[in-house]
């Protein structure tokens, strides 16, 4: 079990004990909710806004983990890619609800979640071999054996697409479980109390017009929801 | 139908064939959600952080919209409570991600999913009575008819929390649904192809060791998963 490092900014000072260090736990939140919200800064377009007419973006983008990057991809031509490789710092974030908690007062009321959160600036993937082996990567992640079956890009649209990735060195996670704190002075109370947990998704394959007759339906769906069971 | 207007700030430049400007879809993404990423500025805690010291942070709130607002609340002492009501600008973003869309090439996988962004300056509820009427309509959400059956919040808890509100007037939502597009030179490929819906969550009731015995299971469950059969 890899340990996640505590800097000055990723030390969680709201609920410290909520707090997580282990590296597998991040990867995990990332892989189960497949959209990170990557949150930037950006001149006000509307040049309306306070703090010197700079507005913080949140983006969610499909993401993949391989190694110590977490990677996204988007437009060549999008403002989002542009500021994220232009230096700009970044927070990436990822959460799953895992449950609302459910106690006998209205204060102790909670959520069951698992949330990442990665601070620093992304770069670009240049290289031509590494950008393919990480677009398969990538396309395993969500249909597992997928990549040999369909054409792969074509130079075009390779440079219509931007791949940036973000190291995991500045990194927290922060999890709640179980169910409700309680005071002693409410235990009395006659309420159902406890957790209603979220199941989390499964996936259902819907065959689209140009499918091709007599394929069998891919098990992809195994695999997305094999990351839920772990 | 209420129309969301289009501002500067939320024109959407990249890929607006899939900006919807459905007032109705915008509160189903939050209410779906039921965790927002909230997106602000910072001091960078480090120091060493680009762009004048400054550094975006993303953190999921759990929210809920009442009439023209969207409304947060976390803790008084919280430096990210403290920020958002200091004038700065946010950005909060929520995301249902609906499925993957699987084509017969690479470049043209793409995702299915519904997001909302709302932009602008959180602002404190500051009236009791208001604060009350509102912890009663965030939990009627999360628990329908369950307020009425705990303690209600004490005097010294509801000062340990602040209660947050951001106007819906500058949003936009982006929705991408339905099976892939191809390129015509593609269509021989022998691929299945179409979506990998994701089946969204259902809940479970799991009591606790403190739950009143002889208390009948709430059907909480059923609000919390109609929310996704609309």
């Amino acid at each position: 079990m890899s340990q996640l490092e505590v800097t000055e900014k990723t030390r969680i000072r709201r609920g410290p004990k909520r707090a997580v260090f282990d590296r597998a736990i991040l990867e995990q939140v990332f892989n189960q909710a497949h959209v990170a919200h990557v949150g930037f800064i950006q001149d006000d377009p509307s040049g309306e806004g306070l703090s010197g007419k700079i507005q913080p973006f949140v983006i969610p983008m499909l993401c993949w983990i391989d190694g110590d990057l977490l990677y996204v991809h988007g437009a060549s031509s999008s403002r989002m890619i542009k500021t994220l490789t232009g230096g700009s710092e970044a927070c990436v974030t990822a959460t799953i609800l895992d449950g609302m908690v459910l106690s006998k007062s209205a204060f102790h009321h909670s959520a069951n979640y698992r949330s990442a959160m990665v601070f620093g600036q992304f770069f670009l993937i240049e290289n031509p071999i590494e950008i393919n082996r990480q677009y398969k990567i990538f396309m395993e992640r969500i249909a597992p054996g997928r990549w040999d079956e369909v054409r792969p890009p074509s130079e075009i649209e390779l440079k219509a697409t931007k791949m940036l990735a973000i190291k995991l060195d500045q990194a927290s996670v922060k999890v709640r479980s179980g169910g409700p704190n309680e005071d002693k002075e409410d235990l009395d109370i006659p309420a159902w109390t406890g957790e209603m947990v979220i199941k989390h998704p499964l996936t259902a394959m819907v065959a689209d017009q140009h499918s091709t007759d007599g394929i069998k339906v891919p098990d992809y769906s195994e695999a997305w929801d094999d990351r839920w069971r772990v």
